[in-house]
């Protein structure tokens, strides 16, 4: 009797979901008559209940998009999408949703998007060394570095900073959309800036700001008193100016430009290029600068440099003077060449152990360090190395332009200093060790 | 003639804050009654505010609780609170509060409390081999171990989640509540989640919850769309499913269970477990097992394992599609399957630097590595492997089943692998120093 | 056409602007027009709108107060206002403002300031060792060390709680005005409090309190029940009670006292002091503790420190019991004594070291290890040794008093055993090494 009881519900209880759907809210009837079956049968089997609750609060189903809209892929949409499994009855329907799709109502923010760092973050990821040697579950399953790269992957995944199904672009005007990704080891900017001064204004106040405003209205009425407008910038702000979805900036990733017009910097730049593999022993590219090139990690020329830094030098200058702009950004400039001068050392530290045959060099290395495999290096000073570089230089050089001089110091600069020390003395006692152990053959 | 000014004061005073009470929360007024000598000698002392003021705005006093309700112990509270000892002039009074108390009113949350893993927190702390080794005030002075571990004290600390002198279940539902204990080196949850997806969305519209529903009717209606519903998962979601104080999970804290049908993880657990000192070196049960089952960290049988993981995946699908809730929950195995590959690899290369004779073993050491010494350990190879167990591999899963790939790569599994490189990398070094040493000898 | 149609709109716009000040803010009159030159030239040149922005906000502009009232240094001011440069055109305008300004209005604030620690943070930045070796962008370009200390640069920056140009009081009293230097490396106390149950507090219902009230009346009425009144201690109740700009304690950045009574406790304290070069291998004070006097960073008398204890047990006491009170701090004190233990015996193990010429020490070195070189040592021994004097004993003091266990333990005691441990390692393994050495020269 029980069942029968059940089933009974089952059948009574989406109709009347649907139905009060229409009726309390008139102007979505469209999204609701279009996605009938869908709901008929996700209520009556009781799952994806908070996509459903979301979706109902969400603009996309005040204008009427209806689930068909989204997850069946377009004709344009990737094989990858079209391809992957289903549950779903219809045989049409994917759980993946296709930016091609999100194309149909934001063509202008998907191609944004495209040409921007972010659609790029699958294939950067793939073409790292030792990608191909870390357990799938971490890549493809996205439990570790692909769930932070699948925001390009299958040509983007807008829910990375619109979360399903809200897809709220007040939620991904908001810093904390970038937090999950952006935080951490190699790239701390949630830290670094939530504990900014521009952290500190955005926690005391930004609870009076105005969200629900797109980007490039913010500063529209730049003299206006208005309480409702940002006090100091989140990473929008600065990273997506005018909301755009490029997210570039003049130094990259690694804080490297191929064009270097100061011949100190330059020979510096060299050694931490020839470090990541991109320059040979003769300074010429290898085949690897395809990755960075592909990545768009690094800068390859002074206009293109030049374009990203004037843009965020008018994004400063919103609040501050150009003047005080120029100098902070002057000066963090400057910080990363005092942490390339430390870093360079090290290199050349560590390169000369290998030529010197004092540590041993598996076979399919190059002739230099390789600053790209991480941690799959075997000897604890390449271990110190690869840390040195991607903790410790990428938080002296963050912390400074993210306005954080703790950061900036003591988990950045300090550390450098420390890394340098050691590396030193680990290499004087290989080299003692070693000049021991050939005396002794003797 | 100023004393004597004062003494009137203090006289009036008090009568007049009671008055005042009794006007102006008339359906207190059986909270102030009985109250009413506590109030009148804490006031004229002019001591303990804080407690005055938060129990004022607290439920308690809106439902008659005064003070002796709670501070007067029950017959059936322990001994130790019994016998604490006490400023008051009421010799019954004592500062530290029974459970057994709050079981007058709240003797369901208590038993849940009882029948879970918070009630063995001190217990499991007091086991564990090296805490006597500790300075008292770290321990029964609270100030380091026993500050987080008090939660299972005296059988239970409620004011460790429900803090004095609300206790308010709106607090005490935020996820914050849990974050002083479920945080830093060895369970970083609260950085984890903060931090991921799921916090995102809750600190971009967590505001617009409704914390004072109880967690069973937080998703009673589950397709009806309302800002006030959460729309992620805090820490009580998913821990404290329908409000269980229980608060048990399948893998436990340390990721471990005895039952293992997979052949080669068996063997790895196996591994581990004997590090741990639960299995000696035949693969049987040693006595500290019994600090395990006493502390339940880790599930004895495929069933208990089992249950705990379908009560986890019901709560996942009250939002997400229960296909998409396994595959993720399966995934965050497979990451602890791949760490602790890892993680017996380091083990077995410190093991036999004992066996070898290589490394010194203390006297108490059993024939294994001892994890659970933690930092009381003589050699550097034996800090790296406690930290690789105690923090790296912690952060590796945690980060997996929190839903933070950062924390999981990097914090977890980048510092795995650069752990098990260098001790590698050691322990080569003191096999040839060894070598060496014995050559010499002869 | 397009040229002279801008230059209309340059002439117009700020007249606009200044009208529409005048009307929208009657009262605030007197700023517009003792600030319209300034105003006519930033706004036709679209420069510092958030400053302007933020004054139109702020209380400043409510009373009148113009841009020449801070922008045109007072005589009082010191050299480095007066003689900083600037972009303007009137030639007596600074970028940089002087607390001298501040103090035409605020002149007790300032006073209080001026006795307090904030005030010497510069000079004890500069009286460092090693701050002459670090590259000067760090330091005068305030993007490290400097980007803190500046709170004590030219007298006194106090836009560096207080952000420009609202300056408001409000933010001031929030703690996340202190994070952005009370974070990090060697004093979390941001971290700390934050994820302590003081911190859980003001996050789950900080949003009620009134902030707008100044500090001396947060608990005028100590009984009174009222949600705006702060339930938790923020930064500011304890470390600047009734609004004091001082922000001085007992114990000071280092945790350290001259005057003590505990014998034991005496004995370690000196080793550390000679550690950090105040005092000589004789026991007697060096030229540096003049650095030690000039910044305030411990307390000379006996008297001295207990002044401030007293006055934050009264802090304590607005709220806890004065006898529980006294307990917390007690107990924390001893957590210094018992961190003191393990920081001497590393000391001693490393001037060892140096004694008998087993690490070498540079010629500008005193006899003793000398932590305040920081990370400027050669020794992978002293770098730990710096570490763990400055990472690890503050944290492990500082949870203590931040009421923060995890901290105090985790990132505090237990690494400072780890450290100590490693120490003691590395020491024995340079003396065997040094003692074969030595047998093999003879």
């Amino acid at each position: 009797m029980r069942t029968a009881f059940k089933l009974s519900t089952l059948l009574i209880f989406p109709a009347l979901v649907v139905i009060s759907l229409v009726i309390f809210y008139p102007r979505a009837s469209k999204a609701i008559n279009n996605s009938e079956e869908c709901l008929n049968c996700h209520v009556s089997k009781g799952i994806t209940a908070s996509a459903i609750r979301d979706w109902k609060l969400s603009k996309h189903f005040e204008a009427g998009v209806a689930c068909a809209d989204c997850h069946i892929p377009v004709k344009e949409a990737v094989k990858e999408i079209h391809e992957s499994k289903s549950n779903c009855e219809d045989k049409r329907v994917r759980r993946l949703v296709s930016p091609r799709n999100c194309a149909q109502c934001h063509e202008d923010k998907v191609n944004e998007f495209e040409r921007g760092k972010h659609a790029l973050a699958w294939v950067a990821m793939m073409a790292m060394p030792t990608t191909k040697d870390q357990p799938s579950v971490l890549i493809e399953g996205e439990k570790g570095c692909g769930g932070c790269h699948r925001i390009g992957r299958d040509e983007g995944k807008c829910d990375a900073c619109h979360t399903r199904h809200r897809f709220s672009t007040i939620e991904a005007r908001k810093p904390e959309a970038c937090m999950t990704c952006h935080m951490g080891f190699d790239h701390p900017q949630w830290e670094m800036w939530s504990t900014s001064k521009h952290g500190t204004i955005y926690f005391t106040e930004g609870k009076n700001w105005d969200f629900s405003k797109p980007l490039k209205d913010w500063y529209k009425e730049p003299y206006k008193a208005d309480p409702s407008t940002p006090r100091a910038p989140v990473c929008q702000t600065c990273h997506m100016p005018n909301g755009d979805h490029g997210v570039k900036t003049a130094w990259g990733f690694l804080a490297l430009r191929v064009a270097e017009k100061d011949p100190e910097w330059a020979k510096l730049r060299n050694t931490i290029m020839r470090g990541l593999g991109v320059l040979d022993e003769k300074g010429n590219f290898t085949e690897r600068v395809k990755i960075v090139e592909a990545g768009k990690v690094v800068r390859l020329t002074a206009e293109e440099w030049q374009a990203e830094r004037d843009r965020m030098l008018k994004v400063c200058s919103q609040c501050h003077s150009p003047s005080y702009a120029k100098e902070q950004l002057d000066k963090a400039d400057e910080v990363i060449k005092e942490s390339d001068k430390l870093m360079a050392e090290a290199i050349e530290i560590v390169e000369s152990l290998y030529k010197d045959g004092i540590i041993e060099r598996p076979k399919d290395y190059p002739l230099h360090t390789d600053l790209l495999r991480f941690y799959e290096v075997r000897h604890p000073i390449e271990q110190k190395l690869y840390v040195m570089f991607l903790e410790h230089r990428m938080r002296s050089f963050q912390g400074a332009f993210h306005m954080n001089p703790d950061y900036q110091h003591w988990y950045g600069w300090a550390e450098m200093k420390r890394d340098l020390a050691e590396i030193k003395h680990e290499a004087e006692m290989l080299r003692k060790q070693f000049a021991q152990a050939k005396q002794k053959k003797k």
